[in-house]
C-alpha cells in the first residue's frame, strides 16, 4: 500500500550542504547524524567524496559512528568517483546524471545511447566491487527531460539488473504532482524497481509532489532540514511530516516527532538563518489561533481549526488576545485562567472596549489582565 | 482554457489580518491596497466591518482610493452582517459558513437543511437590496465536510440562483491536489458557476492545491502577502505567482512582476517578520547557485538550474563562492570579472586550494580575490 512503506532519504548533509549558508564541521554532521538518527530516518546522504578531502573524511566518520540510519553518498556517474565512494565504506551510492536537453548541453554533452553505456559500465563495475552495496540510479532534471529518452534510459537500466533503485528528480522545481504521480507510477508499473523522488520547491510543490510520489508508489523520499539546499531547496523533513500525518497519523509514527523542533532549531543556529514563522510545525505561527470565530471553537475543541496536535510535536497552541478580532470568548477563557468570575454582558463589553482600543494598536496580556481585574473589582 | 482566465483575491486585508502579528492601521492599508492594485490583483477582500469600528471604516476608505481592484468584504452568513457590509459601498459580499462536522458541532449547530435556508435567505435579501453586487457563497472547511452536505448546498445555491461564484475553502490545510481538482471540477460542470478556492498551508500544499484548482476551472483563487493568516496560513502572492509562471510564464504577464520583492519586504516589516530564506522569488537564496555543477552550469546558461528568470522580478543571481563544493568555473568567472588572466591549469590548483581552507570554513570574497590575484604576480 502507498504510504505504508517508505523510507527517508535524509540530505542535509548532501543537498543542504549546496544551501548557501550551509557549512558543517565534522562534529557538527556527527551531532546532526546521531539526532536525524534518533529521530527514526532510514537513510543519510552524505556530499560526495570527490568534493574535499574533509567531504570524504566525514563518510567515513559516519560509517564508523554506530548509526542505525545507513549511509549513503551521490555521486556523478563516472568510475573515478565511483571507486572513492566505495573505498570509504559507505552503504550506498547514489549515482546521478543530467538527461534534460539543457543538462545535456551544458553539463557532458553525451547522446542518451552514450548515457546508457556509461550507466552500464559504472554500476556493472560497482557490482563487481561490491555486490551487496545498495545502488541507486537517477536521472537529474527529470521534469525537464523528454519520456522518451527517460524510459530508453529506465528501462535500459532495469533491464541490466544492476541497481536496486531509480531516482526521479525535480532539478529545477518545476514539476506538478500529477506529473510525479504519472511518472513514479510507470516506474513502478515497469520495472518493479524501488523509486526514489527528489523534488526542489522553486514553485511550491515540493511537498505535495513528494506526496504524489508516495501515493504512485514510490518508496523513497529525499528531504532537508528546513528543506535548505540549492536556491530555495527541495522538501522539507518537517513539511513531509506534516504532510503524511494529516493524511494518517499512523504513516509517521515510527518517527520521534517530538524531536523535530529540535533537529530544525539545530540546522537554523548552524546555517544562520530563523525558521521561516510559516514553517511547517515548528514556525512561530504554527499553532496560533487569531479570529473570533477561530478562537471560540479551538477553546471548545481544537480540532476544530487544527490537523495537526502540538502536543505530538512537544509544542502548545496560543489563542492571540488583544487585538481588533477578538471575540468574547477568549476574554472568559482568560478570566477563567485568572480565577475570576465575571458575567458573560460583562465580557462582552470588556470585548468592545478591547477592540475598540486595539484599532488604534493592540494590547498588550498585562493590559488584558488588568482590564479584567478592573472589571471584578467593579463588579465586586 | 484553465489558467488562461483567472483573479486572484488578495486577502492580506482579511486572512492576513488574522495573522498573529498584523495589526495594520488605515494609512498602512491604503498603501499596501495602492501597492497591490499597481501589481494587478483583481480584488482586494477585507475583514468584516462587524470587527470592530476601524475595520467598517477602512472599507468605506478603500472603496472611495480610486483603485482598479474591487473591493470585498469577508462576512458571516447572517443578515446583520451582509447589512452591515452593504452599508460600506463595498463592491462584493464573500459570504462563509461552516459545513464540516467539527465547524457544525462548535461553531453553529445548524443542520444542512437549516444551512441551505439560511443561505437562500440572507443571499436573496441581499439581491433585493443590491441586484448588482457580486456575491459569493462559500462553505468552510470544505475538505472535512460530507461531499453529500456539499453538494446539497452548491447544488441549493445554483437553483436559486442568488451568487455569482461558489467558494471551497480548505480551512484546517488538509487538502490534497486531486481533492481540490475533483471538488472544483464538479462544482463546474454541475453549476457552471465561478469558483473560488482558499486553501490554507498546514501540510504544505496551498500552492499545489491552487494550482490544481485553477486546472480543474476554478476562476479565483485566494492569496496574502508571504501567505499571512491564520497559524502558518494561505497561498502566498508570490508562491502562486511562482507555480503559474513555471507553468507558462504568460499565466502572470498581467501582473507587474518587479513590484513583488516590495510588496513581500513591506509586509514582512509591518508584521516584524523576516522574510523566510526559503520564500519564492523574494527569499534570501531563491537565486543562489553553490554546487561547482551547478555553477558552472548556470555561469554557461541559467536557464540550466533556474526555472523563474531573476531578472524578470527585478532581483539578480548570485554565484556562491569560497566553500568546499565549488568548481574552478567559478573561480575563472570570478577572475575574469576582475580582468585577470589565469590558466586553467593554475585555476584548477587554486580551486583546490580554496577546497582544501574551505574545509575549516568558507573563505570571503576578499580572501578568494586575494588569491586569484597573487596567482596573477606569481604568473607574471
Amino acid at each position: 500500500m502507498p504510504f505504508d512503506h517508505f523510507s527517508i532519504i535524509e540530505s542535509t548533509l548532501r543537498e543542504g550542504e549546496q544551501f548557501s549558508t550551509a557549512h558543517f564541521t565534522t562534529a557538527q554532521k556527527l551531532e546532526m547524524a546521531h539526532l536525524l538518527d534518533e529521530f527514526g530516518v532510514e537513510i543519510i546522504e552524505m556530499t560526495s567524496p570527490v568534493a574535499s578531502p574533509q567531504s570524504e573524511a566525514d563518510i567515513r566518520a559516519l560509517t564508523s559512528a554506530g548509526l542505525r540510519a545507513r549511509i549513503v553518498t551521490h555521486i556523478r556517474c563516472n568510475r573515478e568517483d565511483a571507486a572513492r565512494a566505495l573505498d570509504t565504506g559507505v552503504h550506498g551510492l547514489d549515482i546521478v546524471i543530467g538527461t534534460s536537453p539543457q543538462l545535456i548541453q551544458h553539463s557532458h554533452g553525451k547522446s542518451i545511447r552514450q548515457i546508457i553505456d556509461l550507466m552500464e559500465e559504472v554500476t556493472s563495475w560497482v557490482r563487481t566491487q561490491s555486490p551487496n552495496i545498495t545502488l541507486r540510479f537517477s536521472t537529474e532534471d527529470t521534469f525537464r527531460s523528454r519520456e522518451a529518452d527517460l524510459l530508453r534510459i529506465y528501462l535500459a537500466v532495469a533491464a541490466i539488473g544492476t541497481v536496486d533503485r531509480l531516482g526521479v528528480a525535480d532539478t529545477v522545481g518545476v514539476a506538478t504532482p500529477l506529473q510525479v504521480y504519472n511518472m513514479v507510477k510507470q516506474l513502478v508499473r515497469l520495472t518493479g524497481l524501488d523509486v526514489e523522488f527528489h523534488g526542489h520547491n522553486d514553485s511550491g510543490c515540493a511537498i505535495a509532489n513528494a506526496a504524489a510520489a508516495l501515493e504512485a508508489g514510490a518508496t523513497h523520499i529525499d528531504t532537508t532540514v528546513l528543506g535548505i539546499g540549492e536556491r530555495n531547496g527541495i522538501t522539507p523533513l518537517g513539511g513531509l511530516v506534516a504532510r503524511l500525518y494529516t493524511l494518517d497519523k499512523r504513516y509517521v509514527e515510527k518517527y520521534h516527532l517530538p524531536l523535530l523542533p529540535r533537529i530544525d532549531r539545530m540546522i537554523a543556529d548552524l546555517c544562520e538563518l530563523e525558521i521561516p514563522f510559516s514553517n511547517y510545525i515548528t514556525g512561530s505561527s504554527a499553532f496560533i489561533h487569531k479570529a473570533g470565530i477561530h478562537a471560540k471553537a479551538v477553546l471548545a475543541d481544537p480540532n476544530t481549526y487544527e490537523i495537526l496536535r502540538p502536543e505530538d510535536f512537544g509544542l502548545t497552541r496560543e489563542i492571540a488576545m488583544g487585538h481588533k478580532l477578538m471575540g468574547w470568548n477568549t476574554l472568559k477563557a482568560r478570566s477563567e485562567t485568572l480565577g475570576l468570575t465575571l458575567t458573560d454582558d460583562t465580557l462582552k463589553a470588556l470585548t468592545q472596549e478591547v477592540k475598540r482600543r486595539a484599532d488604534t494598536r493592540a494590547l498588550t496580556i498585562e493590559e488584558i489582565d488588568a482590564l479584567l481585574h478592573d472589571a471584578t473589582t467593579v463588579g465586586a
